[in-house]
């Protein structure tokens, strides 16, 4: 047995940054005290600042969907009919969502691997004019497609419907201007672009939809926002929150802001690229060529090889840990993940592991022209001159 | 400014083992305790059992120069005669420590990137039967050359000679029978295959070397191996132990074990290897051809490209900080490292890096073809087929 280290590259949990690992080790401290008024401040002002938004933005000590039930719990009451455009695994957890608190579903849906178009939307909303909000992921993470969260906003923009966004893997990994585009509600997790481990969720608020939740009255009490957002103003959380997390992401904060959020972006896209052009070369199909994530890249797994099997040997042969096709997927796609603390000597090593397991199945790869493709969209990027 | 991980990928400090940097944490005892007479006694037992030695092992709080001197110090009497065989910057290291104490000493230099041979030692103690002890480096890592400690040692074992061996990068990158082949002194440090921060010295000593201590005259105080033996068979340490360091060791060395100690060296052997494939492939001329070592691989830069300037690009370009050349050899060798815990996929990534480098500077090199030699090595290895 060879020194195999063991590399955390799937699109959630991202590899963790070094420094806020260090800075959860400063977790001996107790959260009602003015020392952690002064970080949860900062940290929620660092959080605002990183999302470009003026709205209100809270945090809660829950994963992703924590803050994707607050969404449905704090905006709507028992019957509201509401639609939600689903394109894959985490689309259909809104349906499920929504249903679970007997909100009237409307399902806009397209097939895995492609997008809900804005005009589909456009004629729903026409269609249905007591819509109260309209559900959505900026990026399914499960295909690695991408809406046009834009379009869709702009849209929104113009009804009573408060608009929704799950961003959990597309904060980071694509540009959203959250007041500009009228996003409602954008919802993120620490374990995404955050480079931490799980356990925190994040929400902007806008206006429309604060004044939403006056009136609705589906019960919540753990994550009652309202609630939350009195307890932010005093540097507080309503409940215990998750200590080290939070010291984690003031170091994480730091970071990013030192980069730029806009870098940090453009580093998920730029891999995502990159990665496109080692599946080019290498013959490879991607599951999502027309909307493609900068957050996650889908693959299709060779004929007559699952892509469980490209999975295993991933972490059998070389220790990294990517990440199968969910679901119905699994088996069929596998995902190389962008958004976070991922760099392109990552990718160059995931690429040459990736060549020499489809080539000990008889897929025809030549070695080192995957690698080729990254290192030549690096150097193009770079304006580098090559031989 | 894009994403740029810090990879520490020198012959020294190496990469560190993450279960290691955990278990430092634990630093919270106190070493006049039963707990750490425990720990302590259990970590020189498993050092011994990875060193395939029945000398006793000690651990001294120093860098591994430290353990030089203890050696220098504890075996000799002003005067004495002994050989350094020199190498490199390392060797010139034994060379100013046997004089700074006062000994006599004869030098059998080879030039920057050979080996002293074997036979150059026979002639020197046929020629000096009074010679009172014999140094060399296991791996003089300045250069990336291995000596034949093993014919070496033979021939010392048949003289009054203690045999000082520096394998501070040899020891977990060559094969070293201690015992057989009759070396009385190794010498080992805590930042190289050991994969831990600097801070802690080891030692092998055979029998012959402690009767040597019983008449040696040379003053010594905080190195005293005599006091420390007596310390180490209470499973104590003299002085104050460096506590994080010995508590991260005892989990590299559960590591190094369940690896094997001899698939820890077949590990850095097969990237050595891999390595000089891919300089091959790139057109790139090793410093030490004929007697290459495993701990490191010495280049040579190219005409009319500094050393200093690929090493100060893999940093600012990639992240990864990789070493020059030491005193005169800075600016025409840079050395990658393969000791410790590096795996295949440091070695896709570096060359990858390296040859973006090499293409920037206008050295003509094919994109992925460097990568494609290191995939080929570790296909033939594993027995892939190749297409």
């Amino acid at each position: 047995m060879h020194i195999k280290k063991q590399r955390l590259l799937t699109p959630g949990p991202t590899p963790l940054y070094p420094k806020a690992l260090q800075a959860m080790m400063g977790s001996e401290i107790h959260h009602r005290t003015q020392d952690f008024r002064d970080l949860y401040s900062s940290v929620l002002g660092d959080l605002k600042a990183v999302l470009g938004t003026g709205h209100d933005v809270l945090m809660l000590a829950s994963s992703g969907t924590g803050a994707m039930e607050a969404a449905v719990t704090n905006c709507f009451s028992p019957g509201d009919r509401v639609i939600v455009c689903s394109a894959g695994k985490f689309g259909e957890r809104w349906v499920e969502l929504t249903r679970a608190f007997g909100l009237e579903v409307l399902v806009l849906s397209a097939p895995y691997g492609s997008v809900v178009e804005p005009a589909a939307l456009a004629q729903a909303l026409a269609a249905n004019p007591d819509v109260m909000g309209v559900f959505v992921q900026a990026s399914e993470s499960s295909t690695g497609a991408a809406h046009d969260v834009r379009a869709m906003g702009e849209m929104v923009q113009r009804t009573a419907a408060v608009f929704i966004v799950d961003a959990i893997t597309g904060i980071g990994s694509m540009p959203l201007d959250i007041d500009r585009w009228g996003l409602d509600i954008v919802i993120g997790g620490s374990q995404k672009a955050f480079m931490l481990p799980p356990g925190l969720a994040f929400l902007s608020i806008s206006p429309k939809a604060w004044e939403r939740m006056e009136s609705a009255r589906l019960p919540r009490y753990y994550f009652d926002l309202q609630r939350e957002k009195k307890s932010a103003a005093k540097g507080e959380s309503s409940w215990t929150p998750a200590i080290a997390l939070i010291l984690g992401l003031a170091e994480v904060l730091r970071y990013v802001k030192t980069l730029g959020m806009d870098q940090l972006i453009d580093n998920a896209q730029q891999l995502a690229a990159a990665t496109r052009a080692a599946c080019g070369a290498l013959g490879l199909e991607l599951f999502a060529p027309f909307n493609p994530s900068g957050a996650v890249t889908a693959v299709k797994a060779p004929p007559g090889l699952s892509s469980s099997v490209i999975v295993r040997e991933f972490h059998e042969k070389f220790g990294s840990i990517i990440a199968d096709g969910q679901g119905e997927m699994a088996g069929r796609i596998f995902r190389i993940a962008h958004l976070g603390y991922y760099d392109i000597a990552d990718l160059f090593a995931l690429v040459a592991e990736l060549e020499l397991i489809l080539i000990a199945h008889g897929v025809p790869v030549e070695l080192g022209r995957g690698v080729a493709a990254v290192q030549e969209y690096y150097a193009r990027q770079k304006q580098l001159a090559t031989v």
